[in-house]
């Protein structure tokens, strides 16, 4: 297998030939198609696999990654072989050529059509911190949390990709001195900094998905930032969770990093105890070791390690087919705010300012509790790369527009 | 504007001229065609209008009622008056025979694509009583409540139409006494009776719907099962709402009844207090009188009816796009749980038995507290028709399938 591209890849780039994300892609005035980005560039694979005739080329012809993402892990692997013999080994380079263009051309799409939406909650540090923060006369985990990865539904309609504009959210909100609540722009808003699962292999209606078939199902992992407004999911979440709190914007990274490339990023998570219920032990777990940054207005606020995560997205897929629900291709399921032990590694503001009791100071010396109008926020991801090649998972970014005015009944 | 139809009625049938549901059929191996039941006989609507040239042949061409929800309230009404033409004046009567069948024939299959699926809960009555019953030692309802429409998303893959068998649930439960909880099949496997209604012209990201535009994206109205786990909702929900306790099934009526069908049944919702804020206030309000029946194994076991809703649909749709979420054709929201103020007017056997203290005794003599294996529920509604017309829903039904084994990880 080769180890470097004849495309040059810079030390910095997140996609050397070991990465090889699948994203989408258009150029000009020209429809979507599948695109894979090596270094500073993108192949054109809808139109290589086409000109080539691929038998692959109805299924990745655009304009979104899904009928490929059907087609089950054999079929994963057997085009990733391909990329990699074409973009490898320099004898593939004129008949590869043609199809390059510059990253910085492409207009990047979100990759896949999303079905269900499911976030989790299943960092420690996390879950410790809201509950602290959230119930401070109460115990800071709930007693389900060391027995399963809870979860909800969150809307697939509003997930965005990177680059798309967060217009603040209105809505009811209601400080705990108020009598009643008042109706306006959110004044806590937040990022959360979460790893992504996305679904390939569907599965049937009434049949669980076991912890070890995760690879079968999972097509790839890309980034999240599950934006919150802190003050409406405050007023609204008792007793049937978070709803409009969450639901204006989700925004995924462009790229999704196939399983294969993360092998050399498995871990063991962190024990568990008390055991896990036998339906969601893990002989050969699904830990992985990305460092996620988060930066705000260029600065960089945290840097939040996921293999801190309790429950792994094996578990998570376990847990949240057990009861019978099937999957389904282009579903998506986030890991939930990634938080480390230390306070520099918390993945939201609300841990990060202390639910505003310790502000953050960036660079330009300004501070923030919650994000302000304006403000930019990005969150990247890499595998530490120690004895080997860094596999990048790009950025998810979005900026702050101003809240829009509200029609009255 | 004719009142009768050529083709007989009985005065028992759910479906008079004055109704016509659309649904989506198949008889024998033949594809899935969009269809209109009128009393005993439906007509194949993909076909007469494929066969009339009608310009909306390719919207209805099947397999969902995506393509022609999608065109918006103008075109739906247009394609009502034609076909209420086509069906109350004889002169048709050789036009549109040929594309008549019995109903009893036709396999009714799920009606649209579910894109986004949000569950309300919005009976004062229901949530009162499932306080009491969850949270004995609080407020029934909490201080949100009479603020804002509570509600959540659920799983939209796992929506299936009236019929389908329903595998019991496994997942994990813990009772009070219990020190861990415990895997198993449900114990407290529940219905719940609610009124689904239908998006069909979708709303732009960033742009709320006002409560006055509710006729302008919902095209109509169904019947929903939602199925629910007490007891695996009740050890998971607290913090983020339910999830596995209601993710494994949600069955629908067949039939979407056009909002149109419904004029006749508009009431004022009971009165608000206190006053809602703005944006949740309804000068046309959109409260509607209709009965429902919920019946176990032959049995009716409650009548409850949808007049005594505290929140309306618009006022939902209002709430769910507050913040800027935006919906698409195929969006799916449900009522809640439909409650009325009097014990034989509860709408889940949770309020029936409550809580299985008072169980319900059935016609042969044995008795429920929650459904056993075997079981059928089947939830029906209608219009009242005083000095009318009834408009029938026809029905949501489900049987209980014994629980899968499920392997360990």
């Amino acid at each position: 297998v080769a180890l470097t591209s004849w495309i040059p890849v810079a030390d910095s780039s997140p996609f050397p030939l070991q990465n090889l994300p699948y994203g989408v892609f258009s150029a000009g005035h020209h429809r979507r198609h599948v695109g894979v980005p090596i270094g500073d560039q993108i192949v054109d694979l809808t139109r290589l696999v086409h000109d080539e005739r691929h038998d692959l080329a109805e299924a990745l012809s655009g304009p979104t990654l899904n009928p490929f993402m059907a087609l089950g892990r054999p079929t994963w692997t057997r085009l990733r072989r391909w990329l990699t013999e074409r973009l490898g080994d320099e004898a593939h380079r004129p008949a590869v050529e043609p199809y390059l263009m510059p990253l910085a051309e492409a207009e990047l799409h979100l990759p896949f059509a999303v079905a269900d939406y499911v976030d989790f909650y299943s960092s420690e540090h996390h879950a410790t911190n809201v509950g602290r923060i959230f119930r401070p006369d109460g115990a800071a985990l709930t007693p389900n949390w060391k027995h399963l990865p809870i979860g909800y539904h969150g809307r697939s309609s509003t997930v965005v990709v990177s680059g798309t504009p967060i217009v603040r959210p209105s809505g009811q909100h209601k400080a705990p001195a108020d009598a009643t609540p008042t109706f306006g722009p959110s004044q806590r808003l937040d990022i959360e900094a979460e790893v992504g699962f996305v679904v390939g292999t569907p599965s049937q209606l009434g049949e669980p998905v076991g912890v070890a078939d995760f690879a079968e199902h999972v097509f790839g992992v890309c980034l999240v930032n599950d934006w919150s407004a802190r003050d409406i999911q405050a007023w609204e979440y008792v007793p049937l969770g978070p709803f409009l709190g969450k639901s204006f914007a989700t925004s995924v990274s462009p790229w999704i990093v196939p399983l294969e490339a993360l092998e050399a990023a498995r871990c063991d998570p962190p024990p568990r105890d008390p055991a896990p219920l036998p339906y969601l032990r893990d002989a050969d777990p699904w830990g992985l070791r990305l460092e996620l940054e988060v930066e705000l207005n260029g600065t960089v606020v945290s840097r939040p390690p996921f293999d801190t995560m309790y429950w792994t997205p094996a578990q998570q897929l376990a847990h949240l087919t057990v009861n019978g629900a099937s999957v389904r291709t282009g579903d998506l399921y986030a890991s939930g705010t990634v938080s480390g032990p230390r306070p520099e590694q918390r993945g939201s503001l609300l841990e990060l300012s202390w639910s505003g009791a310790e502000p953050v100071t960036l660079d330009d010396g300004s501070t923030r509790s919650f994000l302000e109008d304006g403000d930019t926020a990005v969150i990247r991801a890499w595998t530490p790369g120690d004895g080997g090649v860094r596999i990048g998972f790009g950025e998810v970014a979005g900026t702050i527009a101003p809240a829009h005015p509200v029609r009255e009944g």
